[in-house]
Formats: C-alpha cells, sequence, structure tokens
C-alpha cells in the first residue's frame, strides 16, 4: 500500500512517461535468460543526480525499496530484474552523458547511462588517440553499470575497479557523498588520484547495495605505440595445463600486460554457430565425436588463446620473442597486428571475388571483432554465443537476448594462476554439466598477475521441456562443488547470491555495513548482501 | 580509572615485561619529532593474533582506547606516538613472522611487526628472484604499517594499496576478519585476487581506525630481465615545468612504469650533508648565495630527477630512447645500470689508491642506496634529512632521530601531473617556508600514472629558540593554503588531522563507518577520523 503512496509523488516529480507502471513497462523488465525473474511494481527514468536524490527520499518516506540499474545489460547475472517481486526499478539509462574528457591526463567522467558503444564513439570523434577498455558485454552495456559488479576487460586498463575513482553516489537518505579528494570542491586531484585522504571508499560501491551511483572518473589509455596481438591454437585437452603455466612468468614478468584469453572450442563454436541438431539427432550434451568433428571443421584447438602486446615498438618486439619461445612449443601460434590484418582482409576479398576463401573469410570474420576487443573496441561477437542450444536460432543473430528464448547461467570461479588448479576445475565441472545434459564451453582469462578466471556457461533453451529444471539444477550443483573446493566465483546473479553467504564474521559485517549506509533497506535489498 | 583494571587484566595475560608502565616505557613512546607528543600511559606487546583479540576484548571491556602501531616508525607523521594523552599503545613489533613465501606465484604472507630489512633480508636467502618494494621509511618501518597509511615505494609495485590484500583485522569486539576470499577457509585464491566477491574491504582499513592489521599478503614482482637507471640534473628552477611535462606522457604511455622523484638541491644537500652554519653565519632560512655555491660544490642541479627502467632488455632499450629523446633538452642525463656502477665503483677505489677522486666517491656513495631504492631494497639514506638544520648534528648518522633534537614536519600535497600545477604548489610554499625561516627542501614523486606527489619537508632544530613553534605556524599556514587551493595532501600526522575535516557527506559517513565498526572508541580514536 505504501508503495503506491510513493508511485503518486514520483508520477508527479517525473510525469507519466517516466514512472510507468502499465503491463508493458512492467513486463520488460521481467524478462530474464534465468527462470522464475519477479516482475517489477514501476519503473522510473532518472535524468539527473537531483532527481535521483529526489527520487531515494520519496521511496525511504514509503518505505519502498528501489533496484537501481545503470542500462540493466547484466547478461547471465540476474539481466534487468529486481531481486524481489514488487521492487521498484530506478532506470539510470538516460543519465548518459559524457560530463568530460581530459585527453591531457587521459580520462572521462561519465554518467551510468553511457553505453561502451557511445563512449567508444564519443571517443572516436573527442579524443581518438585515448583506447577505453570494454568488457564482452557488447555495445549496449553500461561502463558503470559493468564497473560496479567489477566485470573485466582486456587491454591493460581491464580491471576496472582500479581505472576507476571519484564517485558520485547517492546515499540512501538522498545525501550526495563524493569518494577520494572529490568531496573537497576545490581538489584538484580528484580525478588522478583514487584514494584521497582518510577512508578511500570507491570499492565499497562495487558488488554492494550501499548507494547508487550517479557518476564516475574513468581512466582511458593512450592508444600505445605498438599493437599486436597473438593466437595459440593448441589441439590437445591437456594443452590447458601447460598454456596456463607458460603464462604466468610472462604475466608476472609483465611481458604480457593485459587479459589473456584461453577458450576451449565449446566457447568458440557457440559464438559461432548453432547447436548440430542435424549431426546429432538432437541428442545433447554434444557427442565427443561430433564435437571433434566441429572443432576441425572450424579450425579450431582444443584450447585456443588470445592475447595482446602493447607498447614501444621494442616492448613488443621482446614481448613477442618471449611469447614464442613460450608459447610454440605448445600449439600452433600467428602474430597479427594492424598491418597484417589490413592485408589479409584485401588478400581474402580479392579472392572472394572468385568465390574462393570461403573458410578463411569466415575465420577472418571471427577474428576481427576478437582482435578490436584486446583494442578496447567493444562488441557484441562474445554475447552471440547465448544462441547456441537454441532449437530454432533466430535467423539474424539478435542483439538482445531477452527476445529469444535463450537461457544462460555463467559461473565465474577465480583461480591461482596455475594450470594444476585449471585442470582440476575442469574436472570438477565437467561430469556435473553432461550428467545435466550440458557440454562445457569455457573461457580461462588472466585476472591479474597471480590469477584467473574461468567462465562457464550453461547455454540452454527456455523451450525445451525440462531444460530451465535442468540449467538451474546444474548450477546448483556446479556452485556446490566449487564452494566446496574452495574456487569462489568473481561474481553472481541472484541464483549465487545466497550461496556465498556463510555464518562469518565477515558476512556479519557486511550486513552491519548495510545497516550504516541503509538502513530501512531502501537500496537494492538482497544484492549480495542478504537483509 | 577504569584504565586501571585493564591493565591489571593485561598484566595477567601477558605478564609485567609486555605490560609496561613504568616511567622507562612511557618515556619512550612520548618521543616525537613533532611538539607535545602526548605520553601513552601503558605499553603492550602482543606476540600474536590471539592475543591481540585478547587485549581488544579487555580493552572494550573497561572502555580503554588503545592505540596500535605496526613498527611505529612513521616518521614526520605521528612516529610512534598516541594521539591523546592517557592512551594505552599495543605494539604489534614482535608479531614478525614471515608466515609464507610463495615463489610460483610471487607473495609473502607478513605480520606487522616484519620490517623492511627483515622482509628484504628473508628474501634474498628464500627467494632473491623476487624483488619487494621499499618505501624510503628505512631499513626498521614496518612493512604492513607503511601500508595501512598508504606509503609509496620506487618500483612499479609502489602504491602499496594496490598490491596488498587478504587482511586479517582484528575488529573492536575481538572477532576476526579476513577480506576478500580468505573469509572462506577452504579458498585458494585469497592470496592472488583482492577483491574476493561482494564488498571489498581492503582499502576501509588505510588510513582509518576500524580494525587492527595483524597479517597482510603482499605480492611481490619478479626480478626484472633487465634493469636501468636515469638521472637529470636540470639547472634551471624553471626546468620543473618541462620536466614534469616531458615525464606526464612517458609514464601514462607505460614508458616509464615506476616512481619517479624530481628532488630540489636543498632535498638532495639535506640528505648529504649539514646546514652550513659558518658560512651564513647562523642566519637562517638558507640565502640564495650559499644555496647556489653548495649545489655547484655538490655537482647538483637544481631539480634532481631519477627514475628507472625495468622489463625485458628490449622493452628498456626502447623506453631508454625514448628518455633520452624527452629529457636531454633539459638538463645533463645519465643511465646507469648493474655493469656501469660496478665498473664505476672499482675505477673508483683505485682513483682513491692514489688519494683521489673524493667528489666522485661522494657522489658514489649517494648514488648507490638510490639506485638499490629503485629496486626495493631498502635504505636508511633518505631519513639523513631530518638532521640538516640540527645546531650540532650527531658525529655518525642516528638510524633513530629520536635520539637526536631533530625536527620534522611532512607536507604531501597531492597534484595532477602538470608542470604548470608544480610551479604552482612551489609558489604557494616558498614564500610561507622563508617568512617562518625555513628553506624548502622537496620531490615531487609520480604516484600514478596521472598523479604525483609533492613532499615538503619542514626540518628544526628542537633545542633553537623559537623554532619548534615556527615549524608548527609554518605548518599550519602550508596547510592552509594548500587545502585552499585544492592540494590536499595523500597522507597526514596528527596536527594535519582535524586540518581535513568537513562538515560534508563524507565526514558524516565516516564518522557513521567507526560507529558501526567500533562503537566504543576503542580503536586509535581520532586516527583521521574524529571522534
Amino acid at each position: 500500500m505504501r508503495s503506491a503512496e510513493a508511485i503518486r509523488v514520483w508520477r508527479e516529480l517525473l510525469g507519466l512517461d517516466r514512472c510507468r507502471d502499465d503491463a508493458a513497462a512492467v513486463e520488460q523488465y521481467a524478462r530474464s535468460m534465468q527462470p522464475n525473474a519477479p516482475a517489477p511494481c514501476c519503473v522510473l527514468y532518472a535524468r539527473s543526480t537531483e532527481e535521483v536524490q529526489e527520487i531515494v527520499r520519496v521511496a525511504a518516506r514509503y518505505e519502498t525499496p528501489l533496484y537501481p540499474l545503470s542500462r540493466g545489460k547484466n547478461w547471465g547475472y540476474g539481466d534487468a530484474c529486481v531481486l524481489r517481486a514488487g521492487a521498484v526499478i530506478l532506470d539510470l539509462s538516460r543519465m548518459d552523458r559524457v560530463l568530460e574528457i581530459n585527453r591531457e591526463l587521459a580520462y572521462a567522467v561519465i554518467e551510468p547511462g553511457v553505453s561502451q558503444h557511445q563512449l567508444y564513439s564519443t571517443l572516436q570523434t573527442q579524443a581518438p588517440e585515448l583506447w577505453m577498455d570494454s568488457t564482452g558485454a557488447g555495445y549496449d552495456a553500461s561502463v558503470v553499470g559493468n564497473a560496479l559488479d567489477r566485470g573485466f576487460g582486456h587491454t591493460p586498463y581491464g580491471d576496472h575497479s582500479r581505472t576507476t575513482c571519484a564517485l558520485e553516489v547517492v546515499l540512501a537518505d538522498g545525501s550526495l557523498l563524493h569518494t577520494g579528494f572529490t568531496h573537497y570542491p576545490q581538489a584538484r586531484a580528484g580525478q588522478v588520484f583514487p584514494h584521497g585522504v582518510g577512508p578511500s571508499l570507491n570499492e565499497l560501491f562495487t558488488q554492494t547495495n550501499f548507494g547508487i551511483v550517479t557518476r564516475l572518473t574513468l581512466w582511458l589509455s593512450p592508444k600505445p605505440e605498438a599493437f599486436a596481438c597473438f593466437y595459440l591454437l593448441a589441439e590437445r585437452e591437456d594443452a590447458l595445463v601447460p598454456v596456463v603455466d607458460a603464462l604466468r612468468p610472462l604475466r608476472l614478468q609483465g611481458v604480457l600486460n593485459s587479459a589473456v584469453h584461453v577458450g576451449n572450442d565449446l566457447r568458440i563454436l557457440s559464438s559461432q554457430r548453432g547447436y548440430p541438431w542435424a549431426q546429432t539427432g538432437g541428442r545433447t550434451p554434444l557427442p565427443s565425436a561430433v564435437r571433434e568433428q566441429l572443432r576441425l571443421e572450424a579450425g579450431l584447438g582444443a584450447w585456443n588463446l588470445t592475447g595482446s602486446l602493447s607498447g614501444t615498438p621494442e616492448h613488443v618486439r621482446g614481448a613477442a620473442a618471449r611469447v614464442r619461445r613460450a608459447l610454440s612449443p605448445l600449439g600452433k601460434l600467428v602474430f597479427v597486428d594492424d598491418r597484417k590484418l589490413q592485408l589479409a582482409t584485401k588478400a581474402v576479398r580479392l579472392l572472394q571475388r572468385f568465390g574462393a576463401a570461403k573458410t578463411l573469410a569466415r575465420k577472418l570474420e571471427a577474428l576481427v571483432p576478437n582482435y578490436g576487443l584486446l583494442k578496447g573496441i567493444p562488441t557484441n561477437e562474445p554475447l552471440r554465443g547465448v544462441y547456441w542450444r537454441l532449437r530454432q536460432p533466430p535467423p539474424v543473430p539478435s542483439e538482445d537476448p531477452l527476445e529469444t528464448p535463450a537461457g544462460l547461467y555463467w559461473i565465474s570461479p577465480v583461480l591461482p594462476m596455475q594450470g594444476a588448479l585449471a585442470k582440476h576445475v575442469m574436472g570438477l565441472i565437467t561430469p556435473i554439466f553432461e550428467t545435466h545434459g550440458f557440454e562445457v564451453p569455457v573461457t580461462f582469462t588472466l585476472l591479474n598477475e597471480r590469477s584467473m578466471v574461468a567462465v562457464f556457461n550453461i547455454l540452454y533453451d527456455k523451450t525445451v521441456d525440462g531444460e530451465t529444471s535442468r540449467a538451474a539444477a546444474c548450477y546448483d550443483a556446479s556452485m556446490e562443488a566449487l564452494m566446496k573446493e574452495g574456487y569462489v566465483p568473481y561474481r553472481v546473479g541472484p541464483r549465487g547470491m545466497p550461496k556465498l553467504v556463510a555464518d562469518d564474521t565477515f558476512w556479519t559485517l557486511a550486513r552491519r555495513l548495510k545497516q550504516t549506509f541503509d538502513p530501512a533497506g531502501i537500496i537494492a535489498p538482497g544484492r549480495y548482501i542478504p537483509s
């Protein structure tokens, strides 16, 4: 009943078109790639920080929880959904200003509605010498939202929690917090030094529900003098162990200074094509003989590594030599740079005129977006994997998975960068997935000098009888096995959150912090921290 | 009265020799390089985390505040002193175990009592292929304590808040918090991935009083394949502007990936010799003619830059070429590597046998510790500057400034890495220092890709009439001017803390967080956060 009163006040504040409780609006936000997504009771669209403050004050007055979204493209981790039925969504996608680009100090000040694509195009016109770092979340994902969930990108600026600062945060009482030095209005170094003096609060607003971030500063990297990327195809499944062990010293030594992806054949195949229903006679999970055949046809390895080198030409040359020495015994290693890519594109185009080079063209098509991502250019390519298991895949790959019956859980445990552990995790997960009728698309990504994340994909078709519940059961069993063995995920969706909570000092403190920031539980109750 | 009861219980717990309220113990901790340091009423020495928990529980029971110290070598920022008379010191220097060194993943797990020198020697014997990062705080300073105050070092791992994780923290109720993944007892990636999942709490324990850190993980860097350092002597004072503007793109591009120091003549002179009392006839501040003469005699520039390059030999070569191109127009540039240094040392030794090369020998002597620091080797050299203004300097430089009448305030504003701002800050501070009778020893250090810190030294002699109060007045006036112009310090001592606090949302929240962590104000009340 109190939420009805709140909605009345919000409607006065925002107008009918920005305070919507009609069926169309509500249903749009009830769609998810995961089952049983609760529907909100109302959706609010804010256009400014002041409006967010006013909205929060009303929420507090009428004790009506708000679920803030930057752009709601949290694919596979809860999408744009609230955690509890009846909550009110606060959609910040219309706060989409790039407030400042500082070319000398290489940073941008942005609002939560700024998408990866928008920031990229803005930089292209206003500061083409600066690179952003993109995650695999696609064009439309919010840069701020992803950073707040500690998503990771693929350039040396890939750990966004370490390349963002100066948060502007609306707290649960409607007051406005500025982190680092920026709470001193006259401060000059607020955008360039993250900690400020005294308590350093930036990290408190990632993977929590302590406030609503309405602005932050994102550091950008100057386009390097030289750039090259490399691909390794390792044929044998057991190559994972030596590959990881070869990468570790390279990353620790700074020869590699960015994310490296090691994807298995299934992960790459799922982005390139649909499940081979005809070949398998509809059988799932994918039989190993068919898998091998698809792998060979696509020219893939059991493990497929992509990484990049950037810096001075001398550095790139020296690093390439070391990468070559370490990785070429483990598979087929290819280096690509801008010049090579241009030449290859030209050659393929030429050959295509004669009807030739189809496989090459397909390979090149797969290569280009991936190559771009290593330079921070956003792409929708990695998202395409979600259609893999659809019985009736969309004729043209949709840019919005929610318009299709695609189901997806991501499971993303972190592990020390050690080959034996990568193998151990594979050994834990594979039988669980297969028992539940799923093959195992996975990528291992280096997160920093010492750790990596394995991102497992449970891909399913919501229209297939029983598959939704099998996917959920597979998720639960996988999480249980991983947690038991100490492979804790770096990020989870709604189904994962309760599984993380233990009866320990950490979670007791987390609850008390929530009490301090938001005693009435107005902001995203249940997000990571149980209420 | 209640503290007397607490002391009785602590004495039972720790014994007489680890719970001391005798005059000798109390006086030892009342010494400071700054005036009016309050004396503690008692000093406790803990030997284990369990003891710290027990000590805190007793403190809570008897409402007696504790002031924890790692090793108490917080020179110029409050030394080992409590903030309020009558507080109890909890000295953790006897918790000095290096609990683990992981050579494969390049980290160490250490207790707060581990000194820079101890960690360095431990690594020398157990893992000589790993470098630690040292700050200028000297052999005896705690690695943990310095990191918790956000001190900075000189290698690529210089920002310790970004190379430490997995904190073990005793909270004010005696409970034990583990940050990141480490609160899951079985977690495997706790030492290698800082955030964990859900709230990331590491940064909450730097520059606050929210808990007592009893253990942390410190990342170490593998010895690089190649290493070189470079020195630039820029003769003219106005070279500061082009020097900073030349460094910025090099640092942003990753050509330089570690701290670079730019010290003025006075900062270097103060480490090498005492104030020229005879030449000046006792006059202060240093007359510019004498300053120029000393500078020439010592072969210094108005600005003296030291930096290092590390990585593959190719990277170092390429980076050196770019440094040469950018910096050699601005002064005399010299590169030094291990081979050159060995040769020079040999040559000087040879010449010395013939009574020659005195100046060279002195220069080399000054160079070596500095060169080591760039490789993470601790040194007491930078501390020597504190004796500059003593009328009667110790005959042999003391390793403990508190045994001398040396007075010191450090003022360390952060600024964006821009030459014009460096000049602006110099212009603000110089007249204030000179009006108060002090010359301006200063270093500018690059903190990250975009910011730098200016560390100004107020060096004085506590035995000289009026100098102590002039130093304090100089500190106050400098802080006021800097804060007004938006140059906020990255770190302060007791005199600076109240100057940072404003009536804003940030500080209100900081106070509420303190309430949450420590409602009774047991841990270091007044440290950064006002009670």
